[in-house]
This record gives C-alpha cells, sequence and structure tokens, in this order.
C-alpha cells in the first residue's frame, strides 16, 4: 500500500468485496430500501427476552446468511472486524462469539462499518486473504443507552434522528472480481462544541467535511470522480451543513453527495424527523442497497463516508460537547 | 508479513517499540513497579471535577509525555489506535481529541492494549512509518461504571480485582533498534460461561489458554523459547487457573510465566485481593516495567497475552455469562 498525502492509504493488493448481507427492523421495513434487505424482521424484540438479546441475534442471523450467501467456510475467515453502539460493544461480543474466528473489537459509533471495512482492507493488502466486517444498531437498545428508555414516551425534538435496527456485513477477499476497496481516509477527532445530543448530524458534519476535503487533497480527485458520494448517517440536517460547508469551500456537491440516513427512511410517510442514524444505518444501507447497485453496474465509483459522535450518555450530563468522526473508504469497480 | 497456523502472523517487516510512556495513580504509586512509571498522580481526581474527566486527562498528558520523551513532532504520527474501559470509549475519545492524528477506536476490554499494538504492526509491516498505541482504565470510574458507586462502600469479594487507575502508551516505527513486535496471535471471543462478574479471572484465563495454546502450535514455539509470558490481567486466580490448564496439557509454565495483575500491586500489603485489573495494567506494566527490562536487556523475548472479558454491567444482569479474549504478541530484540 501508498500513503498519498496525510491520511490516505491506496491499496497495492485491493481487497473484493465478495458478498454482503443484512437484516433489519420493523420500521426499516416500511421504508424505501426494504427490497436490498436480507430479512426484515416483524417487531423489535425478535423473539427474545430484552433488546440487546435481540440485537446480538440480529447480528448471529446476519453473519450466517452472510456465510451461507458467500458459500465460503467459516474457517477460511481469517479476522473479524466488529462493533455496535451499546456499552462495551455487547452485542457483537455477544453475537459472535459461537463464531470462532480471531476476533477485533471496534468503537467507532457510527462509523464502525467503515472503520472494520479499512482496517479489514489493511489486513488483504498485506496478505491475508479473507476477512469479515460487521456493524449493528437497534433503536430501542440505544434510546436506552443514549437517551432515555422508550417506556417514559419522550417527545424527539426535530433534530433527532431515528436509530436504524439492522445489521451489515460484508465479506472482504484478496481474489474476486470487485467492487474493491482501493482506498482509505481514515478520520481524525473534530470538535466544533456542538452540545445538543439530539443534534448528533451537526456534530459530526464537521469530521465528514474535514475527511471528505482530506480525500479530494491526497487523491488529487473532486466530487466529479465519484459516481456517488455519501455520508452514514449525518441526516437532513447533517446533510445540509455538509453541502453548505463544500460550496463555501468551492465544491458543489449536490448531485452527487446524499447521507445514508436520508435514504433509509420515507421523509413524507415515516416520523423520523431528521433521517436514519446508527451503526446499521450505514452498514445495511451499504450491505443491502449499494452493494446491489455496484453488482448491477449501476455505480461504478463510491466514497463511502461513515461518521460517528464519539460520546456517551454522561459525557452530556457532565457538560461535555460531542467529538465527531469519519472514515471514508473508495469502492470501485 | 505470513500466516503461521491458524491465528498467527509473522511480520517480514516488523515494528520497533520505538518509546513508551506511562501514568499511573495513587494505588499504584505504593506498588512495586512505582519507579518505571514517568508519573504518579497524587489523588484519582488528578485536578478535575469527575473521574471521567480525570482518566480522559491521564490519557491527555500520557500520550504527551511520550511525545515528548520520544522527540517525535505528532505530525509524524501517522495513526492512533486507542481505547479504554468507559462506556463509548470516552476516554479516549476526549483524552485525544486534539492530537489531529487519523484515529482508529477500538474496543477489546482489558485486551485492548496489544489489540492497538496488533494492529498498529500490521499498518507498519503494510508501509506506514510510525503509529500510536494507547489504553487506559482508571479504578474509580471502572467501579462506578461496571459495579457499584463507590460511595455505596460495598465489601469486595476475594476473587474480585482491583481496576488500576493507570494509561500506557507506545510508539511503534518502521526503523529502529527494537524490540520488535515480530508476530500476533490474534485471539477468538472464548465463552466457558462464567457468571460471576467478580471473577473475571475465572472467565479470561481460558481465553488466555486457548490463545497461548495456539500461539505454540502456530509457531513451533513452547514456553522455554521466551524469557516471559505475561498475561495482563487474570489476577492470582486466572493466572492459577491457566498453570493448571497447561500443566494437564503437558506444559509446565511456572519458571516463565506470571500477569501484569499480580505484579502491579503488593499481595501483602496492597489490599486488591486477586490483584490488579483493567487496560491501564497491561498498558502501564508494559509501557513502564518491561520496556525497562528491554532496554536493560534483562529480557530479549517476551509473549505478551493482553486479555479482555467482554461484557457490560447490564448483560449480567441479563443473566448471561462473560465471553473472554486474549491477543498475545511476541516482543524480542
Amino acid at each position: 500500500m501508498q500513503k498519498l498525502g496525510k491520511q490516505t492509504l491506496k491499496f497495492d493488493r485491493p481487497a473484493t468485496i465478495l458478498e454482503t448481507a443484512c437484516i433489519a427492523g420493523p420500521k426499516e421495513a416500511d421504508g424505501p430500501l426494504a427490497r436490498y434487505f436480507d430479512k426484515c424482521i416483524e417487531d423489535e424484540m425478535y423473539g427474545e427476552k430484552t433488546w440487546e438479546k435481540a440485537e446480538s441475534k440480529i447480528i448471529k442471523e446476519t453473519v450466517n446468511t452472510l456465510i451461507s450467501k458467500s458459500g465460503i467456510a467459516p474457517a477460511e475467515l481469517e479476522y473479524c472486524f466488529a462493533g455496535d453502539l451499546l456499552n462495551q460493544c455487547i452485542s457483537s461480543s455477544f453475537g459472535l462469539r459461537e463464531l470462532n474466528i480471531p476476533f477485533f473489537g471496534i468503537f467507532g459509533a457510527c462509523s464502525t462499518f467503515v472503520e472494520g471495512l479499512s482496517l479489514a482492507s489493511v489486513f488483504i493488502d498485506g496478505g491475508i486473504n479473507k476477512a469479515l466486517c460487521t456493524a449493528s444498531s437497534h433503536f430501542c437498545s440505544s434510546e436506552k443507552q443514549f437517551r432515555f428508555p422508550l417506556e417514559l414516551g419522550n417527545q424527539r425534538p426535530p433534530t433527532s434522528q431515528w436509530t436504524v435496527t439492522a445489521c451489515g456485513s460484508a465479506i472482504l477477499s484478496s481474489t474476486g472480481q470487485g467492487p474493491f476497496v482501493t482506498s482509505i481516509t481514515t478520520g481524525k477527532i473534530v470538535d466544533m462544541g456542538i452540545k445538543d445530543a439530539n443534534n448528533m448530524g451537526a456534530a459530526m458534519a464537521p469530521a465528514a467535511f474535514d475527511t471528505i476535503m482530506t480525500h479530494f487533497k491526497d487523491t488529487g480527485r473532486n466530487p466529479s470522480y465519484y459516481d456517488a458520494i455519501l455520508t452514514g448517517d449525518l441526516g437532513y440536517i447533517g446533510r445540509d451543513i455538509v453541502i453548505d460547508l463544500f460550496m463555501k469551500n468551492g465544491y458543489n456537491m449536490k448531485s452527487v453527495y446524499n447521507d445514508c440516513g436520508v435514504l433509509i427512511f420515507d421523509k413524507e410517510n415515516q416520523d423520523t424527523h431528521s433521517g436514519g442514524s446508527g451503526c446499521g444505518c450505514c452498514a445495511s444501507v451499504f450491505s443491502g442497497y449499494l452493494f446491489d447497485q455496484f453488482k448491477n453496474k449501476k455505480i461504478r465509483r463510491l466514497l463511502l463516508v461513515a461518521t460517528g459522535a464519539l460520546m456517551n450518555s454522561m459525557s452530556a450530563q457532565q457538560g461535555e460537547s460531542i467529538p465527531g468522526i469519519a472514515h471514508a473508504i473508495s469502492i470501485e469497480l
């Protein structure tokens, strides 16, 4: 691999994204991308006694679906990179504890899926053959974790986003026909002082801008190089901030840029306010919709930029602002 | 890099551990390794208003100390791999948000430091020049997070371990005189059904045994290859389980094997019950004591095996067992 500029690695042996799988929740099943998901569950409990156990089951079954679709034996998967939003990433640990694959736990909040793809791509460039990446989130377990118990029936402000219930997983391979992870641009922590835990889009948008801008500088590319540039998951408010920030810096992103949190729900008919969020958002939009677009040659060059808010409920109570991060990967046919 | 057996990577371009730094808490300052720490703080608050903010400050100052000791400009550090025990890894995010280095958040519970060294070594083998790894824990923030508020004055059972207040950090480099990270053996999640959150040593010991045994098989080595094999942090109970498990499999580990949680506190004079724990334990014992032993050529071959318990307080309340993991790295002069 080669270093381009300050933050980008271009691969000599780019990983193929061999196969993906995705299981999503009931609200996501009513959204515009439902047909791209391998399975939609009928209720958030998924036959379990707690939301946390339901989330672990979604991960486990998504990975099982992925392995089955790919035809690859689990023993061929050399490393697993996984993470989620719950305290101490328990959804992943419990969901994947029977997998029996060397395991790297990662935490990048909603940027986790692309963080995993980035790390796995470096391992594959280095000579390993196959790796598994997975990330998940669950609306009910996340609301309980980060905001209020659902039973309270709290009103959500217009800036809030709806955490996606979904898991997206991908197998990366040293051999295959693409799409290829051709480069990664790894983000720095960016904290612009936003303190409103109900406005994650605004907190994360500066990190997304910073990483995308750095990617353009490092690679010499501009927005027109890509068929699509997708952040995941800034929602409507964060997306508009990113468009504005680029406009002020001389780039018109409108024709090429969108956000996974905007795509996954229907603005008119699904009451999500500023759109979707959660690691499962970007993971499922990629594993479902975007991977299908690659397979059908509807997109050939994608910059996928997952964004994360690196806070917890206690840091907000202690008056801290919300540090954001964004990791980008170029995926090309 | 080359794959050895199922879980081990041997590096063609092994990373040098260029410099380390460590800041530890007041109880650690009374322990037998105090003289190896760069700084010991006088109280757990470290001039901050909360334990969480104190932990972030410890990380920030440890990294600043490391950068200053190494003489390396922060801009030369290409990637940072960091994690901690708090919900959503906030100690690391807040402690490192001004660092301005591409950031990979990782979570391996108490295995985090070696997880970071493992990932950084793969990046350096792949061609990058310098990376920073850091991990921390804090007794008070961890007790609050995982067990009970300290103000309750709960009695601790004899199997419990004392979370170390410390941060350990290391700079890995593509050039230097060693010690070198020559190979990594990445662990799988191992869950033997232990449910007692006050007996982490027993929960993690099977994972440590599994990873060390796999390392021996993958590399063809046996305990006598190493000057020291150190787990971090099983404490007295977990260490004895590991010794027993190896004995039953025909290996006498007693002369070469110990545990960072055993080394960091004085059994007689410091009331820690089963010894130390927390990501800061292995990180500080390595960054302080062990790195010094390498510099003074007192050890030349070390197998460092950090262990983690991948649970949270809610999973225990929901009746779940405790999945363990252990990541090993060979460090050699």
